[in-house]
């Protein structure tokens, strides 16, 4: 049998998308445990599958096409296994995302309205290179009941595959074809026209992939364009524990959105604090790029640091490795200014022991996460909470920040009446609505014996 | 002093934005209270600047380019002045949608994590020629803490411009220039152009103009296309009150999304509920258009209605007016395939007087409001008790149906720590994390004291 096409897979998946929402969630965890169990069963058959991946990679790696960093996130080995069943596992022991009433209203007596929480329906998602991705997403979209299309990195197909195929195999139970494989660049671009049939598109990788999406398509995109990330150490700091901080949100894993880019100091202690600090940060291997100020200091100090004079084009800039710009501002308000110009509303971080201040720039800074005193790195949807992520959002718009198995849920309003009419709300002598908030399930027909 | 071009005042919105998030609910409230007095105040200067518009739409109107019924909706009375004071009113005393804390969580001793209800920050609206549109969406707009952009129709300018400047005038306590106008169709496309100063754009009027801004920009958007909304009477559908409701449906206002355009029949009481409604929709002034078994029906009957033959063109249409599209279905799971076929996931409704059938149509349809023996008239955000509405939203992100203050809202994390770096959580020996939810409101740097 030919492969099906790209839209033959999209439209499948919207079909069981109305069949998945209607799943129980016994049905849909115990799907998911069975994905677990199939995962390391099927241990040997992924390594090999990967395997393979690894070796084309690594002879990209030896041309100098790739970084060891991308060969690594794209190796699988028994214990990364066994910790990628363990999040199916995880996942599938969330509380229900679905069927929960959010509201319950009174319109009028035996007219009542429930907002109850459902599936967006079918979710396309497009991601980075590890296999552990695909899993992933695949596990929070069973679990929240949307149909998902799936499109992976080129350079882990094989993988990819194997994980798909467990999947497929473990879910048989589920609605025939609620997740698919798309695996060709150019299905991406006939899945980004469907926008009749796509509900929401999730890119994870490059700023550049996102924006490309974005520019793209007509489904609504939930995807995060960059991190530039923020760390303000005040005038009022505990200087030891800013230290800490400061060097852990760059130095712990650079190459991520929640690393730290941009270092501003309070004047007040930018001579006390600075040159500890900026040693650390070169001892470390951190590039260091300053403005005046904090070139003069560097200069000045005993132990003088190399900072090299930075351009405006630093201050926006995700830099993803190991550099950071360094700036000193004469006050709390001039930080606030510098980063909401310049910052992607990622997450943002102020180390002080004032509190009025922490609360004022918290409130202040316009960003998915603000931080007192601690570090932007914890900015993560396993961090939160939220059992996995399929992504950290930069927009504002549905979900925001690390978004997790509540990104993949809408509602839906059910009215159950008696036969109202709104003639009779309307006109001369117009039926006064109640608009009372009352606690409730929604109970399909328990009005229909009040006629 | 000339007018300042879109950008600037796009740009003076965004800087707006970032202070009206932190003015109080009493501030805020106040305001609109404000501007309430202000619009009766100045009820004369408000009719004689809409006399100006209705005067040029009823030359429009002789020369066949309108039809009254617009001609009416653009005119204001001393009345409808008086609503509209109102109006602003109930939206003044509504809750506050902004500061509620919604969800708690202890990620770790001393680091703590809140979620936070706060504004989208600047939204913009593009709207049909009704005046109280206007006041209706800068309402919402300042009572959710958002700076608003505002492109009426140009049928409306005078009327538009009196009501701005009254708001302008009243709201002078908040932060400057929170509202804009903008009246130019090319100013419409600068506006779409500026992604990275808008956050949200919600289009109101025609399904063809919302594509053209969905086609047009890279803003989120919020907006209906287009209400092709359903009445399906079930075999065990009480016939009266059925009549009754899919009478209202559609005759008690055509002209809007929540009117219903095709009647599905349960074959088994085809023929006994056809005759009558048929005629009762024809006395209505209905036209009515058929499949084969309802034209034999309304043929076969003592008093046979004219049905014209439907085409597939009219399952999908959106009327707007008085024309029924009428079809007979074989069962319950043929009229939720019809529907999840052909409508536009705005508002559905099953006329039934058993439970059973009543839950399994309303958990399988795919829209966003879907009701049991009501009228699709109900989908509304003042009948829903959402106060006002800025519109209803068939897309599935972000908000759904009738949007209210809620849609205008979006969230922060806050994290209160203790200096922790995510160090400590990794590598070797990785501290646990405790996720416990707890009750409790975001007090700005109360852990400090815990160093």
């Amino acid at each position: 049998m030919s492969e099906p096409s790209t839209e033959t897979k999209v439209e499948t998946a919207e079909a069981a998308a109305l069949d998945l929402a209607n799943v129980s969630d016994d049905d849909r965890s115990g799907a998911l445990h069975a994905v677990a169990d199939a995962i390391e069963d099927a241990e040997a058959k992924i390594l090999a599958a990967n395997e393979k991946d690894v070796a084309a990679a690594e002879e990209k790696l030896a041309a100098g096409d790739y970084t060891q960093s991308f060969v690594d996130r794209l190796t699988l080995d028994a214990a990364k296994v066994e910790s990628i069943a363990e999040m199916v596992r995880s996942v599938a022991e969330q509380d229900d995302p679905l069927g929960e009433t959010l509201e319950a209203r009174r319109l009028d007596e035996a007219l009542e309205l429930y907002k109850v929480g459902v599936p967006i329906g079918v979710v396309a998602t497009v991601f980075e290179s590890r296999p552990d991705a695909l899993v992933q997403i695949a596990a929070l979209a069973l679990k929240s009941g949307n149909a998902v299309i799936l499109k992976g990195g080129s350079e882990a197909t094989h993988s990819n595959r194997v994980l798909y195929e467990l999947i497929r195999e473990a879910t048989a139970d589920m609605p025939d074809g609620w997740a698919q494989l798309i695996e060709a660049r150019e299905d991406v671009d006939t899945l980004l026209g469907m926008d009749e049939s796509v509900d929401l598109v999730m890119p994870r990788g490059s700023s550049a992939f996102v924006q490309y999406v974005q520019d793209n398509t007509k489904i609504p995109v939930l995807g995060h364009t960059e991190g530039v990330c923020h760390v303000y150490v005040d005038s009022v700091a505990d200087l030891d524990m800013a230290a800490d901080v400061a060097l852990d949100a760059k130095v712990q894993y650079p190459a991520v959105c929640n690393a730290v880019e941009t270092l501003l100091v309070h004047e007040s202690v930018a001579a006390d604090f600075l040159p500890g600090m900026l040693a650390r940060y070169a001892d470390a291997g951190v590039e260091l790029r300053g403005d005046e100020r904090t070139r003069e200091i560097a200069a000045d100090a005993d132990d003088a640091t190399d900072v090299a004079p930075a351009s405006e084009a630093d201050w926006t800039q995700e830099y993803g490795d190991l550099v950071l710009a360094v700036k000193v501002v004469d006050s709390l308000d001039d930080a606030v200014a510098h980063i909401n110009t310049n910052g992607s509303k990622h997450t943002e971080s102020i180390l002080t022991d004032d509190a009025d201040r922490a609360g004022d720039f918290m409130r202040r800074i316009d960003a998915a996460s603000v931080f007192h005193n601690a570090s932007t790195r914890f900015a993560d949807g396993y961090r939160y909470g939220l059992g996995a992520e399929v992504g950290i959002s930069t927009g504002k718009i549905h979900a925001r920040g690390p978004v997790g198995l509540d990104g993949l849920t809408t509602y839906k309003y059910y009215l159950e009446g008696d036969g109202q009419r709104v003639a009779s709300y309307a006109g001369e002598n117009p039926k006064p609505f109640l608009h009372e908030e009352f606690e409730g399930e929604w109970v399909p027909g328990h009005l229909a014996s009040t006629r």
